[in-house]
């Protein structure tokens, strides 16, 4: 009598981990589009693509991040007992990978690397615990053209993140510092034994304020009221990139350390200007230090105009040794790491995600039935023809198949019934105006009015 | 006095797992360009990308594949005291998906998912631990039109999968049969309650032989020997697809079930053969049965004519409901998969994957120091006209820096020193043959004699 009178099954409720999510096409689709853009930039600079296993020996990730990645780390004994973790970042996989293959890779060598990582965060904050990466680094030489080339690579990326269009995106900047030019001044200042507590107080400017920053440094770094605010006044110079430059010069004077540091970052500044780069975009911050330990040189950090509170979805810099945990090989290198989720949720608030459903743009609707091999012959020839087309598979309402191409989002239906089939033609529909035109049903002209109609 | 008299440090040994491995440049350079000839396909025909979590409740997975599967599982306790394990597949993580997200999806639903997936697999067998599937399906319908398209995605991915070039591949063929022709087959012999065990004798065939077969169907099926004979007649059927099918016609007389198998493999070939797919790529073969359980329809497998050892590299099939253990809504569907590290070792050894450890071209020697900014400018230049370009990062002897470019396999270099700079032409050197000509630095001209050299 019910709908339950076949015995009942146990069913298990179909549901992810907290902190997990899964990807449908509506977000799939722009997120394969924004990796394939920044993977094509990353290419046409000669890096390369290399793969590490999700899985790696507790050993190599435990330590490696700070006591907060230890904590987070998904970790667990596999079945022939080896104690193993899954990667939290990166980096870690990359510095293991460069000592293991050193040999074989030779130097420089210019990896990306575009890749799920795992943390257990606390999901109250709104973070995932399953999100992606996408790192390049060039490692093996100390050389500021490698610098260079990764400001450009950012900047490359940004441009191209309106998934809307083919055009190019110019609504960010990207902020440079150099350690060099902090740690010349904190020892200018009498602070390099304290480099660590300084920055750390320095970094909760934005959050606490000077006065309460200067409270600090005297309480952790023991830094008298004069060298704080001396700290505090070269870190928040605003003015021209040039402005900033010559009065970090002055205050640096006789610090070699500090003036290299000034002198890296004013190369970077005249190789991108020559590249054609804006003026504006790059813009000097000595307030900018990216963590406390692993940077040694230039640093940076990237920011849309128009969502300053997302925070940098890009950053990076360059380190003195990658890999000195497993090898005594020596690996300088510079590199970034593209924040794919932040920034993705950054230009989904920004309307810069168009959202579709569909890989193709043209829907070919069937409803004769004894056309089935027709209509796949049609499809066929478009796709020879580079035009990717979707057949609904089985005959149905025109009316109800349209319902289900506009929700879906195509930009086209190729209409043929019967009576089209066989007077050779087919009506081509707009499915974003309504409007349809009547096209012969041979491929070559079929895929000529397919091609004017999307680019109309 | 040794190269250690600095303090020791003690080095953590760089090396994967057991059964993981890593991707060096060389290897990922193609792997990554099969991913995405077989993307480009599968997307051609209106299959949408989707993404899980490698990490499900383990009652999602537990249970799902086989005791195989349940055994290999890489499962764990997670901080917060949930069971989870990582997917050995990419099915079962679209069946719940497909359960949780049934009304926002709809049906008809034609998703990708190329992923890792991870077994706990004996390393003996020369097999990894952690792989790549490339699954596509379609779910919500019945219609033969999705079996035709599963056909057609398999045929156009394995046509792109010689990484040598853009070209056609022809030298592989796919089988198909269709589980209603074993399973009518089976009730006409009267040994329809015997399914499982016949057909796992069957599968033995290659391996024990005829007699052998026979034998095991006595004691497992208690099928007499002419009920045996006659199941091993039928499936070891060849000929033309035709012959095939009108002897299959002509044992199945009667039976409702298997002769609608027969006019299904019908129907494909008919559409098949209407795109202009080659005859004789797919051939109709009884003795696929692709597993004992799941499949219910067509099944198709693929081997590669000069490689029929390496067994199935895309299989499928079709099933009547996808989700069962999660939803009561009944989703039958059809679809394959890639078995892209087999395919892989495969075209590898036909020598079909060209060796390159860059992912551009043209070579940018660095080596003359006060030309660093001009050769971001020139290399910029280029790749804002599409052609991908690595500048070598610092000063070297040119020799060198050509090894180098040889051993990555680069095909040309832009030599320019500061003669060149100064007579605004640089000198374009083909790497193969190492033959050069004198080209203008203008970016415009600089490009087409770059594609030039690279068409030639």
């Amino acid at each position: 009598m019910s709908a339950d009178s076949q015995p009942k099954k146990k069913l298990i409720e179909p549901r992810t981990l907290k902190g997990f999510r899964d990807f449908l096409p509506e977000s799939m689709i722009p997120r394969e589009r924004l990796i394939e853009r920044a993977t094509r930039v990353y290419r046409s600079y000669g890096f390369c693509p290399i793969d590490t296993p999700v899985l790696e020996y507790l050993e190599i990730l435990l330590g490696k991040g700070s006591d907060e990645t230890d904590k987070q780390l998904y970790r667990f004994k596999d079945s022939g007992g080896r104690e193993v973790g899954m990667r939290f970042d990166l980096t870690v996989p990359f510095a293991r990978f460069s000592a293991q293959h050193f040999a074989e890779l030779g130097t420089p060598f210019k990896r990306y690397h575009l890749a799920k990582v795992w943390r257990g965060e606390n999901t109250q904050a709104g973070r995932y615990r399953e999100f992606m990466q996408c790192d390049f680094d060039s490692i093996g030489t100390t050389s500021v053209i490698s610098d260079v080339e990764t400001a450009m690579v950012i900047n490359d990326v940004l441009e191209k993140v309106d998934l809307r269009t083919e055009g190019t995106f110019d609504k960010f900047k990207i902020r440079l510092n150099d350690r060099k030019i902090l740690n010349g001044a904190l020892e200018k200042l009498g602070l390099s034994e304290k480099v660590v507590p300084t920055l750390r107080a320095l970094d909760k400017l934005a959050k606490i304020g000077a006065d309460a920053v200067v409270a600090e440094m005297a309480q952790t770094a023991g830094a008298t009221e004069e060298q704080a605010r001396g700290i505090l006044e070269l870190t928040l110079a605003r003015g021209t990139n040039e402005e900033i430059l010559a009065r970090l010069e002055k205050s640096l004077e006789g610090n070699e350390r500090g003036l290299e540091g000034v002198a890296e970052v004013r190369q970077i500044l005249e190789s991108v200007r020559a590249t054609g780069v804006p003026e504006g975009r790059f813009m000097v911050d000595v307030s900018i230090a990216r963590g406390l330990d692993y940077y040694t040189g230039v640093v940076f950090e990237t920011f849309l105009d128009d969502l300053p509170q997302l925070g940098s979805v890009c950053s990076g810099g360059r380190y003195d040794n990658l890999a000195e945990l497993y090898t005594k090989q020596k690996l300088p290198g510079v590199g970034a790491s593209v924040g794919l989720d932040r920034l993705f949720a950054g230009l989904e608030e920004l309307g810069m995600v168009e959202k579709v459903a569909t890989t193709v743009d043209v829907f070919l609707p069937f409803f004769d039935a004894s056309l089935a091999t027709k209509y796949c012959e049609i499809a066929a020839g478009l796709r020879k023809r580079g035009i990717g087309v979707e057949l609904y598979p089985e005959p149905k309402k025109l009316g109800a198949q349209l319902k289900y191409a506009d929700k879906k989002g195509f930009k086209l239906a190729v209409v043929v019934g019967s009576n089209e089939a066989e007077a050779g033609v087919a009506s081509l529909k707009n499915l974003r105006d309504g409007g349809a035109t009547e096209v012969p049903l041979e491929p070559d002209a079929l895929a000529s009015a397919i091609v004017a109609a999307l680019g109309s």
